[in-house]
């Protein structure tokens, strides 16, 4: 919150002198079932995208917020700070309205635009296509890891023990989210995007890709080692090589799959729980960067509450 | 939808050669009630707001979402092209965290900022006030009345007939949505804004204020005449003055009541059905800008309902 200096005048409204802006904070929908599980789960979306990831997909069927709201589940579904219902930021910002949406198909592994990957788990006809472009919104303030973490931390502090599910570009801002605030009971990364935290001096070389270069951040020992203490899955989908390519948006995914093995030993080595799934090697074929929508997602969906249910969360 | 010139080149994904962008689109989260009426309400928030007008209210009660849930209606919120979850704007904007939470302290009619309105129908805590502040969230394009009533329109050609709720600066637009699209088949106007539209050669002098002047803007009789073909109920809440104050918050509330008025005698001349009750004459005193999350809340609905049923539309 900050104050504007002098004094508000009722008779001169629109001059700021005096007045306050509130801003930086999460928004949350939630729904809570009758006969709710005693663990809710916080939804945290990606990059360009808000709580619809997780609502109802492109092509019309039930995403994770139903899926799991009939699995009696509450479900909080986070607008991140600076992002859609949450647009109040504290920093000014410019939008621009520049084309991107040939990059974001082929950076989420839907095909090679205009053209679908074999057997990809997606539906093609042209008004799912234009429902997925239209499923994104801009930031409305610089991307910042502290203020976003910050912002689901005080959704923690408001709700109690939970479990957090994020996707991509929310996965570098969740691992900070659970060092921060040790109400996160557990953790699905859907994705997690290019940002990884280890403890000082363990940090592993950077993993340069066609896209960008993979680079893990250091945090103290100390923040490190809450990672250890919650059981964590991780999840990627298929049409990631796993050797280099000259194509940016599938070379992005193997240098960030080789970082999130990198990271799984790390934390398992100081006693953590970190499962890691290339779906493609237990023959879940055909995932996209959004396992929770893809045509398969109630099978995406059972997975995820096998290990729920295995770590008692359910 | 917009395509930059050029070829895209999935090897320079940063570059917008090529590439589309799809936008100005409305977004809508909606819930069906098991036994659900036939008609639908479409809820539209007013100016710096978003669906959350509409869900709970400040101080953690039910709002109209919920309210009409339970009445088995099924519910859709919006959030208009260019605000919060449809953020993606065909034009570029600049967004500017600048104070202003005092003016709308006094605007919203809450009071007389610090102070508030003798029984005023708002809790006074601190919480309350903050997270009334912060259910705001900016524009990320530039307010456009055809913009926003065609993206509402696109939405009652894919839910069919349906009853809107108009909430302040979105009364204006939801005139234009239902002379475009003859789904809208009722109007429950919350403290409508400014913008009033009246036959060619039938609008009245413009009302000045000392906020600004309210002006009716004039559409072709056959556009007009839609607005004559369907029940309309508006609702205006307390400490709106009669007289003319040197206050701009409650002046521009005067102006805007006299023009209402003014419009409901226009279209009932020609026909219509439009009710327009100010709250106190009719002894529901205390009611601020939002009628719909005041503390009387459910005394409000329970008089939309008494409308909508004796309207049939129930």
């Amino acid at each position: 919150m900050t104050t504007a200096p002098g004094t508000f005048n009722p008779r001169k409204p629109m001059t700021p002198d005096g007045q306050t802006y509130h801003g930086d904070h999460a928004y949350a929908f939630y729904q809570i079932p009758v006969d709710a599980r005693k663990l809710p789960i916080v939804m945290w979306h990606g990059a360009g995208q808000f709580s619809k990831t997780w609502e109802t997909t492109a092509d019309g069927r039930e995403g994770f917020q139903n899926i799991f709201l009939r699995r009696h589940y509450g479900v909080y579904l986070i607008d991140q700070p600076r992002r859609g219902d949450a647009g109040r930021s504290m920093v000014e910002t410019t939008i621009k309205p520049t084309p991107d949406e040939q990059l974001w198909f082929n950076q989420f592994r839907i095909g090679l635009w205009p053209n679908y990957f074999n057997g990809v788990q997606v539906a093609q006809d042209a008004q799912t296509r234009e429902q997925f472009f239209r499923a994104m919104t801009p930031n409305t303030g610089p991307f910042d890891m502290g203020v976003v973490s910050d912002g689901v931390s005080a959704l923690f502090d408001k709700i109690g023990p939970g479990i957090l599910f994020t996707h991509s570009q929310g996965g570098g801002p969740g691992w900070l989210t659970a060092i921060k605030n040790e109400k996160v009971k557990a953790i699905v990364a859907f994705e997690p995007g290019s940002s990884f935290v280890f403890a000082e001096g363990e940090v592993p070389e950077a993993i340069p890709s066609a896209f960008d270069t993979v680079q893990g951040a250091a945090v103290p020992m100390e923040q490190f080692m809450a990672l250890t203490r919650i059981p964590i899955l991780i999840l990627y989908g298929d049409n990631i090589p796993e050797r280099a390519v000259d194509l940016p948006a599938q070379d992005s995914w193997r240098a960030r799959l080789k970082m999130a093995r990198l990271w799984r030993d790390a934390v398992n080595r100081h006693g953590g729980d970190v499962r890691l799934i290339h779906l493609p090697e237990i023959g879940i074929k055909g995932n996209t960067h959004f396992p929770m929508s893809d045509l398969n997602n109630v099978q995406i969906a059972d997975l995820v509450s096998q290990f729920l249910k295995e770590k008692q969360l359910d």
